[in-house]
């Protein structure tokens, strides 16, 4: 594509995408790593996968419905008008509409493996833990809640939490990566969101261990 | 202190905090490494520390001003009303209204100063990662911005981001606290919080210096 679709492409999303741990940062991050791991995997058609990467997330905008589906839906009626190859658009809403984790599996081409891939590897390591965090924060949710004594680390647990979010997600995308690039990067991550995870676990449950024994301090 | 009055003081706490960021955990974390400095550099009242703990945050609901000293006042106008030691309102006040970053070295008593180190604790290490990530989520701020291709690493930049907020809170509560035990479980806390913002400035920076060659793609 020419320069002059891309920063038009660009201008769309930068429009259209609001929440923090979603914003354009997320996107180039996103685009980083789908250079990356295009370049080592090759067989790539870039118009699709840079089309396809920076409008992944503009279906976020509070409309009910998933963000993939909806997302798919505005690029379809948005990339006509500013010139994207027609016969390219059916590829570049296929990638968008099978980014989410709730489509893994459904991914038909390599665009669309790529753009999944990178989209999961932005939500795990460093950033698993920042994104969980925001996001907790964006919606006012807890961090964790405590059970008998300790963090509640059951991932079916009805509070929306960070561990919740951790177990259940960020834990679980390390195991679901397409390509071998995707999957070294995501090794390369690990170390330090276990590390993270395990020592703020450590430090919570010793909190409310030591609480236990206010009542000594308590007149009898 | 009676265990009904702890009870009562406590409740209050839980009915006045409101932001995941400073919520009842927030305290609870607070307490235990109160009572962690407590036990081991003695020489404290109890009342005053398990009161001006519980209350520290209670000011922090929107008003105009300083959270600690509109808690402080808020302490001196509750306490009173579930008939806590009179003669011991003014020392929990004086705690309340010195645990801010604001008022380094205004701590008059060990009460004031162990509730500052124990506030500071949850302010670093795990915690200031998390509670840095929650409050730009609170306030849909970004977690950085970018300056000439990489991180805008300036402390006094304008934005208000988990950059900023590592740069000029996190690392600096370090260097300022009281007593030995504090100082000590913040050096076991430190090279986690190190190691996660070194990972996390060369992810950023990594995918940015990808980004730089985007044009190479690009029809000329």
């Amino acid at each position: 594509m020419t320069k002059e679709l891309f920063d038009a492409i660009e201008a769309y999303m930068k429009a259209s995408v609001k929440e923090s741990a979603h914003d354009g940062e997320h996107v180039y991050r996103v685009l980083g790593y789908c250079l990356q791991i295009a370049e080592e995997e090759g067989d790539v058609d870039y118009d699709v996968l840079l089309a396809a990467t920076l409008l992944h997330d503009i279906g976020r905008n509070g409309k009910q419905g998933g963000h993939h589906v909806i997302g798919a839906e505005m690029a379809r009626e948005f990339l006509p008008t500013v010139g994207f190859p027609a016969h390219k658009i059916d590829a570049v809403c296929h990638a968008i509409a099978t980014h989410s984790n709730h489509c893994y599996g459904q991914q038909q081409t390599q665009e669309a493996k790529i753009l999944y891939d990178a989209d999961k590897l932005d939500s795990l390591g460093v950033m698993g833990i920042a994104r969980s965090m925001m996001g907790v924060g964006n919606y006012n949710h807890p961090m964790y809640v405590i059970k008998d004594g300790q963090i509640d680390m059951d991932e079916s647990s009805p509070t929306d939490t960070f561990i919740r979010y951790y177990q259940r997600t960020v834990r679980k995308n390390y195991d679901r990566l397409f390509t071998e690039t995707a999957q070294r990067l995501a090794a390369e991550q690990k170390a330090i969101d276990e590390a993270y995870f395990h020592a703020f676990c450590q430090v919570v449950n010793g909190h409310h261990r030591r609480l236990e024994n206010i009542s000594e301090l308590l007149d009898k």
